[in-house]
């Protein structure tokens, strides 16, 4: 098996992008990335694309062809072109693929990108499309939507764990704050806990603040195999460990609602594969659709204990200048949430954080960085722990 | 990289299957292909799912937990789960994953499988959510149906080789004939020249007998390790090639509207791979979503010169007791073309007559086989080359 580097980043303005096009989109990160890896497309072995509901949200599916096509890779050169499906961790398994791509010797300089375009269609079609990484034939045709199936698990969380309303939005006042200082994010405006708590409630306990949105945008890394990474940048960032896991797809069948163990599953594998453990990680990027959800992922990553997501939260564990800083782009939260593409946009912001180029929002000193992305409500997780020492 | 065999398979009827929903046509496809294997589910690792369209055809994306869920490998033990979708290539890309996935380490046993459930919707429904394989911006809204584009193609062959209405009619009395023998397939009849000249037609020169049909079904291959496949099975097949090729997703921005490139280059790098070349073949699964299409497809796997692939077929080159025998299973034309599920059917087809178990149907003497499998109109294409001896 063969060590994997990322040698390029790219990822475009995330928000309401009317002017783009999806095809735009892609485009710009695609481009974007190999220009930042210093390579021409010609030396691209394959492309992987994470996209969740291109036929629901433009009408277009085949979208590895597409995207293959209007980047200038498929008519004389033909290069292969995948896309990868799994609702909201369709970026992080874009990713993964191509790092088994790699891996295995098929493939030497690959894309991995995704990309979604949103804002197309009305929110109630949206809302549709969403509902369809749900179990449609369980939980979807009774009602049940996204910010549902999480304010059960948030209802559930207080319950057993004491957890407040005031943490889930400490959660989302943090990521605002980060959010304020990324050039891509969706959303430039720092929040308090009061205009959280004053917000309109969409499902009791979440308040739209505790919500992430609808978000165009895209966002593509170029992989190489580790051995010739520094041929082509001072930078390379490596990639320890790549895992991933299945959970039933409806909560109702979960052993444990207010644990994902899908995450669980998928953080064991990655720090068994990289030799870590959860208090080696300087700096993470988790799946925070909803404030809940962070809490409950840095519980389900080792972070923190069980149960005390919230009031380490509350206590600025995870802040920027915290012992382990969470979301520095502002999380799905802040920096907006394009379902295809927020898990190759989570490695972009490790990629900024481990070549010490993240401005304002930098984290002192980081070395290893993890990325945490969630399908639905946690039948698919996919962690990658990446780090700039080989 | 690890050298990658296949030791279990199984394929769903495929039909018109109104009393199998989604979900139970895959399990029947998954599990029947570990119990072929003679494994158990807590060996397997990882699944690969092609599935074109569940978001228009079940309004259900999140295809790969959803199907893990209710295979029972991912409540207790967490199996990683992955759809792949390029359109009508979505098998073929499901089984390439999945052999990259063995190839690289990172899983051993691999299910790669696909499932697309198409007549849940009706026909104008399908063939809208069909469409989307093609370019909306530039060919579906301007009207373009597949038929039409592959109607292009064929009126474009006649104009330039001579091919003629009758000659594309004998590749569907062809695999009509080769159908009847294939217990899996949806159309057991058989039918002649007249019957497919008087069928009605759908977009000249392609009658509704030119045409593979809208279908229900699943098929699924276990992969493992070359080096313990033997522990597994007595008759393991190997993989020899996996390769994929991109081209323009509009048939108007190909410079030759006759030649799949995409299948050119993906024939070329698997013949590369392999060291073999196309006389080495002695059985194919070619994508014959339109009589046309495996016309073009003999050709430009190099099986017969370009602009011959009528001729050979009305001289019966490439019928079961012929040079090169195509489509045995009865193709997409007879077997059925459930969109995601095709690929891995094509495999599953070439590996019963390797085993030397295709009954009626088997080609004497079979040792190397190759499938063939399409998206769109040739944006997408990807060959495997598979043989009963490592």
């Amino acid at each position: 098996m063969r060590d994997v580097a990322i040698i390029g980043i790219k990822s475009t303005k995330f928000g309401e992008l009317w002017d783009y096009s999806f095809r735009d989109i892609f485009v710009e990160a695609g481009v974007g990335a190999i220009k930042d890896a210093g390579i021409s497309g010609d030396e691209i072995d394959g492309l992987y694309v994470g996209n969740m509901s291109g036929g629901q949200f433009v009408d277009q599916e085949h979208i590895g062809a597409l995207i293959a096509d209007y980047s200038g890779l498929a008519r004389n050169l033909h290069i292969p072109s995948t896309r990868v499906e799994a609702a909201c961790a369709s970026g992080g398994l874009a990713l993964r693929q191509g790092v088994m791509a790699v891996a295995s010797g098929y493939q030497d300089f690959v894309v991995a990108a995704g990309v979604e375009k949103m804002t197309d269609v009305n929110s109630a079609a949206a809302s549709s499309a969403l509902a369809a990484a749900s179990d449609r034939e369980w939980e979807g045709i009774m009602g049940a939507t996204f910010p549902g199936l999480y304010a059960m698990i948030a209802r559930k969380h207080i319950h057993k764990y004491g957890t407040t309303s005031e943490q889930l939005a400490d959660v989302a006042v943090k990521n605002h704050l980060n959010g304020s200082m990324n050039p891509i994010s969706q959303y430039k405006k720092k929040i308090t806990r009061e205009s959280v708590l004053n917000s309109i409630m969409v499902a009791d306990p979440l308040h739209i603040f505790d919500c992430s949105p609808i978000t165009d945008g895209a966002a593509a890394l170029v992989l190489a195999p580790a051995e010739v990474a520094h041929e082509y940048t001072d930078n390379p960032i490596y990639i320890k460990a790549s895992a991933q896991a299945s959970d039933t797809i409806a909560l109702h069948d979960r052993r444990d609602i207010t644990t994902l163990d899908a995450t669980v599953a998928a953080g064991k594998r990655a720090y068994d594969m990289a030799n870590l453990r959860p208090e080696d990680i300087d700096v993470a990027e988790v799946h925070d659709c909803f404030t809940i959800a962070e809490i409950c992922a840095i519980e389900d990553l080792g972070f923190v204990k069980k149960g005390e997501g919230g009031k380490y939260t509350e206590d600025g564990y995870t802040a920027v200048n915290g012992q382990i800083p969470v979301n520095t782009s502002g999380g799905l939260k802040s920096c907006g949430h394009p379902v295809g593409a927020t898990g190759v946009k989570q490695a972009v912001e490790i990629v900024h954080q481990l070549r010490g180029e993240a401005g304002k929002r930098q984290v002192e000193n980081a070395e290893i960085g993890m990325t945490h992305n969630v399908g639905g409500s946690g039948a698919t997780a996919v962690v990658h722990i990446l780090s700039n020492k080989r």
